[in-house]
């Protein structure tokens, strides 16, 4: 381990071009001996976590985010398996994205590279640690995964392990390296480490990323914040709204795909309001609506600007009738944060409508916001879900962790004697 | 017009949705309409152009920069014939990436959509200006255009005239914008612009990148530094090499691809360098050698330090002896700025090695470095060549100024209910 985050990126920069040029079967076999690793060392490092929950615990941590910390031996062997499944997973690197031969017989092949180097800057999640290094180094990213400091001596454990498998396994163990110290200084090295780190991914709150994207002089994709809606149209099945406007609430209501406010056409809100409310009640959600809500249940708290803006994470959602479906995109455009948009219609017309004119990740028809991810999507594992334009948008599994050269084969072309243009 | 660069950016997301949801006859209706307008008002543009070069002669502005900033009438068929190339190109926006049926009947697929607002930032050079918003308005995003302050009569005439043609073709207006203001706080107030403008690319030399790159909380796709190297292997063919190293460096000598330094290896450098010294010479060209290149001809000029960083832009070339395609890819990788690399061998196993282990936008074996270039690739026009691993890499077309999202059609699934994973 180094001294400086400079330093440090200078060992992943040294690591990052043997990784490069590494065979999927090096690198799948080093994923397996990191699984084995995890496995057979998880004494050392249920013994390293129970440091960082004690510590959590004595500082009267929410008990959500200790329970994240936490790890067991359930929890290590799940994990572990996560990273096996990532072998199964195809290599990126080298696939041919686009090819041709040009007018004047030189070969052009545009092929997936590795970024080269790959922060990550995440919460006080430990899976996050391991999930992150097998993603980077199947894509042939070496990773600097830069965590929570509450979980520092967890991420130690875990990277120490990592880095021993991958030692024994013939890869450089520089290719995964916790960012040296866990001040708000270290952060920033990162975040300014421009010619040495390619592409930073903070996954965390809204207040992370938001520090990060300020922050940075080094490339980002920013992830993960979902204030998504579900705009139930004036040609919705009434009971098919229900049921999807629940489960984007409530089947998990913690995670960034999950609905925070739902907007409904005025034709129908008589027959769907007080089915939803019924149906949200039932589930322990409480609904924060403006006046056009509030009109159909004394149970309906009075929303506040900020309701419309900000995401609950918790059984909480905002409501408002509205009365078009050009007023529901417009709604959308000034609220939305480009994660998830939902319809519910019968309407091929207003289903081809939505679809083109909000502008999100992902926009659904008549399923729920819940699906926006990388393995329900098919991508097998994903290292977070973009939320911005540039590079990738959406659920992000290997092939969102790498660039592309082009690779040009001639036989003495000259733009003297040969140009096409 | 409007006042502020926010007041633009606004108008601008505002024309971006009216755009992205155009047909391509619509936008190739107004592209050709743009072309008609700029060929019947070259009066008035070369009016407001003769205003800029006049300021810029009695500045003593380099003549250099004085020509690129002239129009003149055949220069203003040509940038109008440009446009109508544009046409020609297909509409990336509505292609589908990719795309398949979940195994709970989700119908997904990741469709190519406009950006949104692009900001162009360059110098001096009114072809820009119109080139940046044709190929802006065709992938249907609006344009925010910052050109030099030294151009801004010329830009004001031509982007009046774009405007004029976009509203007689029933399109916004507000899709070609200049920023308003011509200060440096203009630029600042647009590369802060967050959640306004969805990216910005910089198209000028170093320092305008550099400035971009440090200051900007919005995307921003990094473009056309070049420090280009030409690598002559010990198993070149000398001739072949001599007239690869020529194109390279004098074929244009001003522009990004142009090679910047060569790399000979030892074996083959009593052969190679004697040749090379000779034939640069006859092009104009000045060698700027350490002792390995001074030994073979007293015309070498000493190298210092940077003679191997910068981009000379002119016709001079830096030059050393190396021991190895270990060490010409140890250089490359301690100089490039990751534009093209250029191998010339007549070995399989030293073109594998090369391309396998230079990172950079383009790796070239055996034909000149001027070939990176989106013309020549095939492409149509380009906006600009990306020296960076995000997004996109290389020539940039029309496709690269896209983003997508994914579009996601069910019939009532939940992930209570019919989750996959």
């Amino acid at each position: 381990m180094t001294n400086t985050v400079t330093d440090a990126a200078l060992a992943a920069r040294e690591a990052a071009a043997e990784l490069a040029v590494c065979t999927r079967a090096q690198k799948d076999r080093a994923l397996r001996a990191m699984a084995d690793a995890l496995v057979e060392q998880a004494p050392r490092l249920l013994a390293a976590n129970a440091g960082d929950v004690a510590r959590a615990e004595a500082a009267g941590t929410d008990t959500g985010i200790v329970d994240r910390l936490r790890l067991t031996q359930a929890r290590i062997e799940s994990i572990a398996e996560a990273l096996r499944e990532v072998t199964a997973l195809p290599d990126p690197v080298g696939e041919v994205v686009r090819g041709s031969t040009l007018p004047n017989g030189l070969e052009l092949r545009q092929v997936r590279v590795p970024f080269g180097v790959v922060g990550i800057i995440y919460e006080a999640r430990p899976n996050v640690t391991v999930d992150a290094a097998g993603l980077c180094l199947k894509s042939g990213n070496a990773v600097l995964l830069r965590g929570s400091s509450s979980a520092r001596e967890s991420n130690t454990a875990l990277v120490a392990v990592l880095r021993e498998a991958l030692t024994s396994s013939g890869l450089p163990a520089d290719a995964v390296q916790l960012v040296p110290g866990d001040t708000h200084d270290s952060v920033t090295e990162l975040l300014r480490a421009r010619g040495l780190v390619d592409v930073v991914i903070p996954r965390g709150g809204a207040a992370l990323i938001r520090n990060v994207v300020q922050n940075a002089i080094v490339p980002v994709i920013e992830t993960g914040v979902g204030n998504c809606h579900v705009y139930v149209d004036a040609d919705a099945d009434p009971e098919l709204a229900v049921e999807l406007l629940v489960d984007s609430k409530a089947q998990r209501p913690s995670v960034c795909n999950a609905a925070e406010t739902f907007l409904v056409h005025k034709d129908i809100a008589d027959v769907f309001v007080p089915k939803a409310l019924e149906a949200l009640k039932d589930a322990g959600v409480t609904v924060h609506g403006d006046a056009s809500i509030a009109a159909y249940s004394a149970d309906v708290v009075a929303a506040q600007e900020s309701d419309f803006e900000d995401e609950y994470l918790s059984l909480d959602i905002a409501a408002t009738v509205v009365d078009s479906l050009d007023a529901a995109v417009a709604h959308i455009r000034k609220y939305s944060s480009g994660h998830t948009e939902v319809i519910v219609t019968q309407s091929q017309a207003a289903a081809r409508a939505f679809t083109a004119r909000v502008d999100a990740a992902a926009v659904i028809v008549n399923a729920s916001t819940r699906f926006t991810d990388g393995g329900e999507f098919g991508f097998g594992a994903e290292i977070g879900i973009s939320t911005q334009k540039l590079h990738a948008r959406g659920p992000m599994g290997l092939p969102e962790l790498t660039s592309t050269k082009y690779i040009v084969i001639g036989d003495g072309q000259t733009r003297a004697r040969n140009a096409s243009s």
